[in-house]
């Protein structure tokens, strides 16, 4: 396992490297699709693999409930299970327990819960998660983290950067395999002294990357943008730089330009389920009545099988039918969008034409509006709770 | 537009032809997967053509309902619309307006009818039927037809088969293109002398291939059996055979034997949404218990990218899950099982041997138990009602 830093953009923070796993070699900045429950809802491995996808996420709370560690441990891991070689990373489930399990208690030990399926009692640990991600076999584990909501006050917030603190060096501690890489994950909310804190400490006990959690959870995007700005400045420049839950096209493009270099999201796929398709423009809402008849492809100039096969008129038709193809068609687009979007910038800071192609961008791509972003993200949250594998977020938090 | 009979077995009714079409060549015996909505449920025409399918069907009141036929006709026809270069049928409409609309009134002129999906008022004549038809471009179109619930009497079943034919008649007055095909359907219910009548009715009026419409409707197997080797009696050797509706591994065996050139049925791909693989022992359900860490493939053997690439373990787990891959997974295999049957009987055929072929299989074959599969098709039924892609039979009747 290994980072190499081959490009750095010296008027950005951009930077492009070669991530080298087992299974693979990652070039960055990459987007990891995700596949809480062992699949890229809707896709097969040989398609999000034709699309440009180098690694894949699997959550080791969703693999945990089911179909068990142990049935996939003796299927021959999570790779074998779900038929994809390349390279994998597994979230250690702390983020998933907090925020989708009923009825938490945390403590120093680790967490109580409810599962979010059928209200089964459980405990994980961070000795638990480390043995979990082990049997799972994931090139990268991250660490159990605890992370509090955004709108926790500072002492809380305190607490839980302490708690996980206490808990990465547990995670760290408990490992039993050599080949896998583990990240630990800097929280602290949005305070910036406590992201610091947190950034300094964990870099100071050697991960093999360091992640941002506990950001795009309900937050304004420019807190983001300067919490993600402050944290990056403590990290080392040797190690990747990953930052969780992150996938709009404008913030993957503020984050590569900051110095990330990997990003994991249910965005992309969960917004294609719900009819919204990227576009350098913007996103369009394939439901829109003007679509019924229109001729075009979505996104005109698109290289994916979608928008070279399919006009918007038969997609909204599908749409509007509920029929299962729409839900892959749209997941097809988006990924695609956003895959080509990593390569693009990453073929700009190797040429040296990064600062162009970000102003480019951003100046035509018009974000969906804040208030509706927040609105939308209260909506996935209330879903979380539904049992569907179309609208809902049915495993892909 | 020609069919070429090239091999018929001398034991059995079996015949194996090539049905040429402007938009490609069909190999018979043939099965049409069934697309009602313009969609193959959950597959791309990619795939579905991988998969060896040679022709596609399209629903003519699915597609008047939703988009539109207007719709489809601006956008360049069915075809171009759904991306599908090959061959295509649509059926009438006939069956589907009596099935599945609501408030239906049939009369000579036409029939009355509230949609299914939004209640609003329609009616629909043999005249406007292929005046869609023609609009929606198909390479075959059907009379449209009056298809009677297997349990009307026979005072009941001769009035509609009556109406059929003077629809016939209607059908093919109307015609205003040259280069697509038109079958007739015979009805008849049940009642032998009606579907001899029909039979001897419609062929003297010369159609380009003719249907047996009216069965797989609920009756036993053994009255479907004897209708169709009574009714395949009276039509001429050298136009295509279609029986409408029939779909099941041991029905499209017998209706083979009995000389049937072409079959459709939602059934394989309805099946694969509810978890039933077809396999050559007989049906599996995936949602069993012990499919929970069984490593195998689905069905042994089989060269379908569903079991060449995943465990049994896998696609239980994506059941369990609701995850949209696992109704495509399971429609990968039912299709192309369906497909590699169809490929073999007519190997068989070509070289002589089916009537070995055929005995094999039907002694390993295990067919669902009549009482399950007669209320498997009540519960297919009631789910016309319901509005999902998945486990509804929407638009997939």
């Amino acid at each position: 396992m290994s980072f190499e830093l081959t490009k750095s953009c010296p008027l950005t923070g951009a930077r492009a490297g070669m991530l080298t796993t087992h299974h693979g070699v990652v070039p960055t900045p990459a987007f990891i699709p995700v596949g809480s429950q062992a699949t890229v809802k809707s896709l097969t491995p040989q398609e999000f693999s034709a699309l440009g996808t180098n690694i894949v996420l699997g959550n080791t709370y969703h693999l945990y409930l089911r179909p068990g560690i142990a049935v996939i441990e003796k299927l021959g891991g999570l790779h074998r299970f779900m038929s994809w070689s390349g390279p994998l990373l597994t979230d250690s489930g702390g983020y998933q327990v907090l925020s989708l399990a009923h009825l938490r208690r945390v403590s120093d030990e680790g967490v109580r819960f409810r599962s979010h399926i059928d209200g089964s009692e459980h405990f994980i640990t961070p000795e638990l998660s480390i043995q979990f991600q082990e049997a799972l076999g994931a090139d990268i584990m991250m660490t159990f983290d605890e992370c509090p909501p955004y709108t926790d006050d500072h002492n809380a917030v305190q607490e839980a950067v302490e708690r996980t603190h206490r808990w990465a060096e547990r995670c760290q501690r408990s490992r039993q395999r050599v080949d896998q890489a583990l990240y630990g994950i800097v929280q602290g909310g949005a305070f910036v002294e406590l992201r610091r804190h947190s950034a300094n400490f964990l870099t100071s006990s050697g991960f093999d990357g360091y992640a941002i959690g506990g950001l795009s959870i309900g937050e304004p995007k420019q807190v983001t943008y300067s919490i993600v700005e402050e944290t990056v400045s403590l990290l080392p420049e040797d190690k990747p730089r990953y930052l969780m839950g992150v996938g709009s096209p404008e913030d993957l493009v503020a984050g590569v330009s900051m110095g990330i270099d990997i990003f994991d999201s249910a965005l992309p796929t969960r917004i294609a389920r719900n009819g919204g398709f990227f576009t350098r423009n913007g996103r369009k809402i394939i439901r829109n009545a003007h679509f019924r008849d229109r001729d075009n492809p979505m996104d005109e100039g698109c290289d994916c099988y979608t928008c070279q096969n399919f006009s918007a008129a038969y997609i909204h038709h599908l749409f509007r039918c509920e029929e299962l193809l729409a839900y892959r068609l749209a997941t097809i687009h988006n990924l695609r969008f956003i895959m080509r979007l990593m390569e693009e910038m990453r073929r700009n800071i190797t040429d040296g034409s990064f600062p162009s192609f970000k102003d480019s961008f951003l100046a035509s791509y018009r974000p969906t509006d804040e208030a509706v972003r927040l609105s939308q993200r209260e909506k996935g949250m209330k879903w979380r709770g539904k049992k569907s594998g179309i609208d809902a977020s049915n495993g892909d938090a």
